[in-house]
């Protein structure tokens, strides 16, 4: 077993705010984030896979691939949108990195998978100060 | 004559696009950056000064007031806000990072020159791949 | 299950000897580490921490408190400061990154938990080739 | 148990390509990597030991030891070299990034385990966008 | 005037020797770095360009138009290459990074000046170490 | 005219006081960087030099012999070190980052111009989000 890591990167706006409080309350608990105006950043993605190398070929997927299906099912819907507002796998959910992580996982399960290799986390970053980490539901760090 | 930079950053949201531009004529031009619903970035910004050091402190400037001069000034209106919307320095204006480091410089030269230094360059980053570098009016690089 | 990371950065003097050792073994054992005048470091730190997303707001915990806390507990003791002579909880120990990452650890485990979250792991970055993590002490990476 | 990486760069050519192929296969598969000419990188390697703190160094390993033996058994033999070519680990080898981290992790092995310690994983960087990890054989990440 | 930087990225082989000089006296002059079966670098290319801001776009130039040009005529032709075989503007040439900076000023002057823009200059690093700046032959920094 | 540039790093403890000051001034003025018991720092140098290209080998100046001439008069004297005690080029000298770099410029001047080419600039980064540059006593940047 080898993992295997793509970076791919996204440009978007959001905002952390809930339609069913009022402004002050999402004020309170989302701080600058809740601006109603939106604001935005330059998420960096990293996709780890894992399974057997190929004798043939020496890989465990042709990078090319892996890059296509990130692009295909994640970046494409997410890259210069607004993650609230544009984006169908992220409709009525909250903006938040542990979200949009957990949903990017969900959009990319299945067509990895499809490959015959298996996905073994997701790690995005928000800024340099903050990223998240999910490997799936059942399955621990 | 020695230089010295502070670095700070913000998240803010923007688009490419003028109200007297088609949809359609804004699209050609301005490609994704012009998505209706806004995209947004992690900015860095480098803010270089000149002068001659103190002999009694070794200090061109005392690092704490020309942050606390960058985040009045320039990070405090910038952070988590829309740059078309919400800015007051960036109202009928692009949002470019051209024109964004421009009126950074702006922003940053009367208060920075009443400390008794000069102004030297702002660098503006708008992704890994992308900068933008502003002298001032009649400065050369 | 989710991992959520915040890194912060401190910078502090040290010096790796021990006084119940000459100076000539001090010096083979621990080389230049062990000059007696100290060296130091910009030491990175990532905190990363684990447990289910709330629903209603999206988060595992709210960064600002798991910034708040590292900064009380972490780094306020040790930013700026000397880590042999100045931090009560490196008193009697060793200065080195790996001592140093544990206790970090044990700094945060009770004021994190008791935020209804788990700490999961501590990783010590001392310079750019060189960094040390620890996942407390039955858990295995 | 606790956790220590020591980072190392080494500069290499490469291609992808079997001898066994067509020209035009090897170009079907590994697209530009397959350059008859060869193409290279800068690699940055990360290997992660694990052990016990020594009480009276506040060591896991010495990390001077740690770096000389990757810099003997690894880096010495592929830096400015042709990984397929010049390499004696890598003879007869696909010179793919997983098939190297693998090779070196079996060149690390022996001697790191013969100073007490266990090598936990190597981390092998080719690009800023690609990495891969390897545990070992029966070790899961 | 202001300033806009492009960065792209290129992974090349190379070798420093001559053909009119010994094995050894390559390998006193230019030591690792002449190995005869090459070695390799990922190359980053920084791409200065300077003008005035259009004051419909905001735009000193729109950054797709200049990432083409140093496509087309910088990182095609090197990306994947072997600098002293492949590369047509290289033959004859050193394969150093100051002759390839130089080149690659050169490989882009007039096609960037007929955007009515001015290339200010070219920035090659080979390693995180090292790297190289030209401002063109009349220019001072 | 070829600008080519160096890094170099070294890790040292400092801190900025005046003994002619009482506690209370010098923590009036320097704030934490006063801790009488030191801080420290993971220094990043960047020394540029320029020149003509050498049309027999494509360099500037040997970087080996660049590298050995920091080292030398550099960051030999400077790693692990407590600037304010142990350099002797600092000695009775404020150890601020202005002061400091202008100190290495002065150190490195000589030698370099030895090997017939000139001494650009000196860039020191004390964190990621503060640098000094220095060009010399009569050069504008």
């Amino acid at each position: 077993m080898i993992y295997i890591t793509r970076r791919e990167r996204f440009n978007a706006a959001h905002k952390l705010s809930r339609v069913d409080w009022s402004e002050e309350k999402n004020a309170a608990i989302f701080g600058k984030c809740s601006n109603k105006n939106w604001h935005g950043h330059n998420y960096e993605l990293f996709v780890t896979v894992k399974g057997e190398i190929n004798p043939e070929t020496g890989f465990v997927i042709d990078l090319k691939e892996l890059k296509n299906i990130i692009r295909q099912y994640v970046t494409e819907p997410l890259d210069h949108r607004n993650i609230n507002l544009d984006v169908p796998f992220m409709q009525a959910k909250m903006a938040s990195t542990e979200v949009l992580a957990v949903s990017i996982f969900e959009q990319l399960k299945m067509p990895i998978e499809q490959k015959g290799i298996q996905l073994h986390s997701v790690k995005l970053c928000e800024t340099e100060n903050n990223f998240v980490e999910y490997f799936g539901q059942y399955q621990s760090k």
